[in-house]
């Protein structure tokens, strides 16, 4: 089909070419480098007139390095007189600052919906976005894909026994029950309190854990704090073994070194970011998008319903 | 007065720093700071509600870096209901990205004028824009300051004598041309010729240079080829001294050296861009240009003419 155009930026290629590969088409020719003074500098090298791209790039760390190479693609993409920009963007960086929490911030993932739509994005596929609001900052179609299906699934396939889906704070429990309603288990909660200011917070657990399988799962680890903090409490409180699982594995800081020495068994996460060699320690196992990328691409292409992957 | 409020961000913090000083105000209190994984982190400390409010940063190097923090910091300005969002840009980055001189290629000065808008910029004050033409991708109002009356007043304070303008190429002959006058002096023109395909450029010299000192003059240096080989061509062919001079010192890559082995006498440039410790030369002399911003500031905020501030 010479209509249709994936190109990858700079993030993740290697999820870009299994996309390609699971579709069936060559990968797009296109570089995107940088001028001596460290301004990016971009190259099509192929007509893209009157075709359908796909710009196949996370907002991951550097988030702002690659949210630029992403803007300027779709700069380039506009001018070449492409008839639909889509962006790819498995992981959706700034989506935690998506509310005023506090006087005079900003709201950064309001921000970049309204940069993407400025450059010239006519549409948008991600995963798991942070908060569901997200897709409301957008004025043109959101199509949002789950990771929960890939996870469950693999937690199926091992086999485990008498599981308990535990979400780490009261914003992740409908992402736990979704779990949970796949894998046939019951469902706990993690409710963080501090029962006195200035007193250290205090893990209570609501739900029933007492010699299960415990999986933990979150859509974001970042420094992995709460997530290791929360393996040690079902621990303590019982719990057989401590599984943890989200869609992305940020991992920044003292990430890794936190999970190493959490009572976490094996952490399960997807590519919708990549991880640099020194991240993929033993305890992480990384599980593919790509296939579901790939058959979301097809449906927008054909003009039929990206939602029914899910059924 | 307590509706002018000037805050920097983390391009140019001593530039900034100047600039209040000035006008006379304190640095409005604000940091720009990153979350573990490198995303950016804007706090206003005060409030900023129905003020002028001034942005200082420029778009240097690492270019991405600094338009984001900018882009985040008119956001957080816009939802504190500041009256009036003025970008401080001394140097605006991507401004030679201003056309398509190849098929598919960005336009991504155009870009970065669309994102200041939709960030919620109402205003822009910079410095000798790359191409004059930058000022009508805006749809905001966007003052222009010069270099050339500083720099040519430096060299005026010198006594040179003697002296010739040169442009290193046809599209800066006005920028010689305006020094000249300043300086009573003729201007030469470096006139870069390839005689056959294949074959080496020739450094050909309209206009007589012959005993004189020259003064070449550049909007950028960037990693400075073609003004080392101009300096190299001029004495070469009989001028006496060669300065070089220019309001936007990016100095990448080979720059330094490249300037250190020419016969450049001279680097006068101004402080547009914040130049890292190893790049401040013994033959780099840098002139600031806080000053005339903090005059340009105290008008935009008065509403009388920015433009009168050359007559
Ligand atoms: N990249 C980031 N790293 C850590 N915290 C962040 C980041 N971006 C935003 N936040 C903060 O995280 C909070 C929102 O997180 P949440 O409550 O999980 O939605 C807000 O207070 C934000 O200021
Ligand atoms: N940061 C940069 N460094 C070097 N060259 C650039 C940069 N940005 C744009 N260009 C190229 O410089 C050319 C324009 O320069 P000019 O002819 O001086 O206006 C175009 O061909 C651009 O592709």
């Amino acid at each position: 089909d010479p209509y249709l155009k994936i190109f990858t930026l700079n993030s993740n290629p290697e999820l870009a070419q299994e996309v390609t590969d699971h579709v069936g088409v060559e990968m797009g020719k296109s570089s995107v480098k940088r001028f001596s003074d460290g301004e990016i500098q971009v190259n099509i090298e192929e007509s893209i007139r009157g075709c359908d791209v796909f710009l196949v790039q996370s907002t991951s760390e550097p988030a702002n390095e690659h949210l630029m190479e992403l803007l300027i693609m779709v700069d380039a993409c506009k001018r070449a007189s492409a008839k639909t920009i889509n962006i790819v963007m498995p992981y959706y960086g700034y989506a935690r600052q998506d509310r005023k929490a506090r006087s005079r911030e900003p709201i950064t993932a309001k921000l970049v919906a309204n940069l993407l739509e400025t450059a010239g994005a006519t549409r948008i596929l991600t995963a798991d976005l942070h908060a569901t609001q997200i897709q409301g900052f957008f004025d043109i179609p959101v199509d949002q894909l789950q990771g929960t299906p890939i996870l469950s699934d693999y937690f199926k396939d091992k086999g485990l026994e008498d599981i308990v889906v535990v979400s780490p704070d009261h914003g992740g429990v409908i992402r736990a029950r979704s779990m949970a309603d796949r894998l046939g288990a019951p469902i706990a909660i993690i409710d963080k309190r501090r029962p006195q200011p200035n007193q250290a917070e205090v893990m209570n657990i609501v739900g029933n854990i007492e010699g299960k399988t415990a999986i933990i799962i979150d859509d974001i680890i970042d420094t992995a704090g709460t997530m290791s903090l929360a393996a040690d409490a079902l621990v303590e409180q019982g719990a057989k073994d401590v599984y943890a699982c989200c869609t992305h594995p940020v991992l920044s800081g003292p990430a890794i070194e936190r999970i190493d020495n959490s009572m976490i068994k094996e952490l399960v996460v997807l590519n919708t970011l990549k991880l640099p060699e020194e991240k993929q320690v033993e305890k992480l196992t990384q599980l593919s998008v790509g296939p579901l990328i790939a058959e979301a691409i097809i449906r927008v292409h054909e003009h039929t319903s990206v939602s029914t992957l899910f059924d």
